[in-house]
């Protein structure tokens, strides 16, 4: 390795120092560690269950399951069966294996609002593709979607600038998340030319708390939709197989017209799913998706799976549990120590923030204390349990946690 | 399996009557056969070198390769060990892994033009990126596309207008690809807000006679955006790597600033590729691309692998020399059987029209025939072939497509 003959730089340092040069700014999108505090790798080496092994083979406890992918764990047995055998007949063809027909029928038989679903690789595939079906069906343009809500990264959702026009946007109307006042107003400017209504699954916006749905705003979202004969767009990407296998706003009892998943559907295989009732059916299959990649049959293979797995096992309570048990140490060991935390969201998609830490000051110096200590966290983005994550690995991160506040304290 | 309790349908049927009821119009995109002849499966159920087996266990020499993605041949060993390697270590993680840097450094040192590299998972993710970027380093808007050239499957670009707004193609201007003074009026209108012109490696638009580009066109295009400060943006999504290793345009001598890949570039495995020259690094930095598997590390080692081979074989070469092969049996048949052919583009991408079929279906007859004697072929679409077609294989080819000029003239 390069990094051996060059005693003083470790072996990720010589990768960013490569990376440089090769890759506009040695990194790019959600996982550049230049978002976050001195002290981060930027390169891994490899993953097994619940644990990360950076390029220069320090472990961790990682928090973050690949910022959601990973939901079963790295490598789980029973998805990696799946993909193997799979793998073993055929992958990306030229057209269909039986198991997209299966994987269709299984997501179908799962989420309750759905009577159909379709495949593709990202997120925005899925957001992006359950806008268009929307306006197809409805001959309407309109998309209200709340402020700071992360829909993807493409110009009509991105959330920078950067090369966007202001046409790329001509049709989006902002909103405030939880506030059905603000939605209500956004609709009626809207008027006549709605569309859709497209809202993530909880507001789970970067550096900021966490808000479950309020009720009374999903329940407000439905009925200007009803209303308007508009599509209710759930954005179920991010949190989508985490809060409920049926779709994470089935235990409020507001069902979409369409919905966007990806991230966890597969385990970590690139894989989105876009599903919806019957009366967006025939819209769907009439506009044009398509992608190189996206009847690969191994990544739908693995989403079989992880689907079969999820809902024959406990994972699902499982990850809540274990976000409590998280949660609950925490409180305790920031009292004893003196700090004051805000812990935000569904306890297994976990956002921790220091109270009076607008720069994120204590934040930063915490994840970088805890991660001395072996455990993989995020100052300002949501983080994620995994299935794989035990009672005995959520008191392991405790004690790492346990010395980040010591430390803290020390040289407050 | 449920299709041998029901004597009169085949698996393929059994699968399709399945999908039906769970996917909008029971497939969806370019790999929908509804779009094809009465006769070809939807469904496979392995693939292996250059052979598929459908769903009902029928065997196919394969002249479509995926619509592309396979050019070393289905499983190649070299690729699918370099993937296993990787897939022991870990695949998509909080980060990525030292492969992603090796890569980038393989394609930065066997592009020419390219000085920088970032990956992506869909051909549509690659040419948006450049788009965008394009704009971001110009603060320009118009973006000159050619009249009927394919480069995605979202609104702004789509084939389809279903779903689309006129605000997502508010600055697209077009043109005719191959004609400079078309391409010259396109940029006139443009005027001082041209950020790209975004062109395909040649004319590969289906249901059309190929077209190799015109040097003259190509050298407009490299002078037109020279004088606007513009980003000359080479789509290589469906050609890159089965031309020149180089890009597409590396054979003409003219380079562009941005391009686009995917398909072949990892032998089948989901990845997509945006390089540059230098001029457009720091914006491509600051534009936000990301997704949840674009640093997926299996993919990228494919890649790595896939561009090895390619560049220490004679695979291009052996594509083209099997391409011609065809070509030239094809050529001897139709003219002993009386029909007349049109074989454009490249050898190793055909295109295969017949004379005076405006409805095609003397096309669509002749690749029916075609496959009941064991060859999948596209009757509108340019096909691929790929180096694991030998002239063993080429041959085969040709016994069946001798069958199937003689079956047509029986029945002329």
């Amino acid at each position: 390795m390069e990094g051996n003959s060059r005693g003083l730089e470790s072996a990720d340092e010589v990768l960013r120092r490569r990376a440089e040069r090769v890759v506009p700014g040695g990194m790019w999108g959600h996982m550049n560690v230049a978002r976050l505090p001195a002290g981060y790798p930027q390169y891994f080496r490899s993953a097994r269950g619940c644990r990360l092994i950076d390029a220069d083979g320090r472990s961790y406890i990682d928090l973050m399951c690949a910022y959601g992918p990973i939901i079963l764990g790295y490598g789980d047995e029973d998805v990696e069966a799946a993909t193997a055998a799979q793998r073993r007949l055929g992958d990306v063809m030229t057209g269909p294996s039986e198991v997209q027909v299966e994987l269709a029928e299984l997501f179908v038989a799962t989420v309750p609002h759905a009577d159909w679903a379709m495949f593709a690789k990202n997120g925005t595939d899925a957001t992006t593709s359950c806008v268009t079906i929307a306006r197809a069906l409805s001959g309407k343009r309109k998309i209200l979607v709340a402020r700071g809500s992360y829909h993807g990264a493409v110009p009509w959702c991105s959330p920078s600038l950067e090369g966007v026009t202001v046409e790329d946007r001509a049709h989006i109307v902002y909103f405030d998340y939880n506030d059905a006042a603000s939605l209500e107003r956004a609709a009626d400017e809207a008027g006549n030319d709605l569309a859709a209504i497209l809202v993530t699954a909880f507001k789970h916006d970067t550096r900021r708390d966490q808000e479950l749905p309020d009720p009374i705003f999903a329940r407000t979202a439905r009925k200007i939709c009803d209303a308007a004969g508009a599509a209710l767009i759930l954005d179920d990407v991010r949190a989508g197989f985490r809060i409920d296998l049926g779709g994470s706003w089935e235990p409020l009892g507001v069902r979409p017209d369409l919905s966007a998943w990806s991230k966890a559907v597969a385990n970590g295989h690139a894989l989105a799913i876009v599903a919806g009732v019957d009366r967006y059916r025939q819209a769907a299959a009439r506009v044009y998706l398509t992608g190189s990649f996206w009847c690969g049959a191994v990544a739908m293979a693995a989403a079989v799976a992880t689907i079969r797995k999820l809902s024959t096992t406990n994972a699902i309570a499982k990850m809540a549990a274990m976000g409590q048990r998280l949660r609950d140490g925490l409180t305790a060991q920031s009292q004893t120590y003196g700090f004051s935390l805000r812990q935000t969201g569904p306890a297994q998609m976990p956002q921790i923030l220091f109270d009076g830490d607008a720069d994120f000051a204590l934040g930063n110096r915490f994840v970088v204390e805890a991660m001395k200590r072996g455990v993989y966290m995020h100052p300002w983005h949501n983080m994620f349990l995994s299935a794989a994550h035990t009672e005995a690995d959520i008191d392991d991160v405790l004690e790492a946690t346990d010395g980040a506040f010591r430390a803290m304290r020390k040289t407050a």
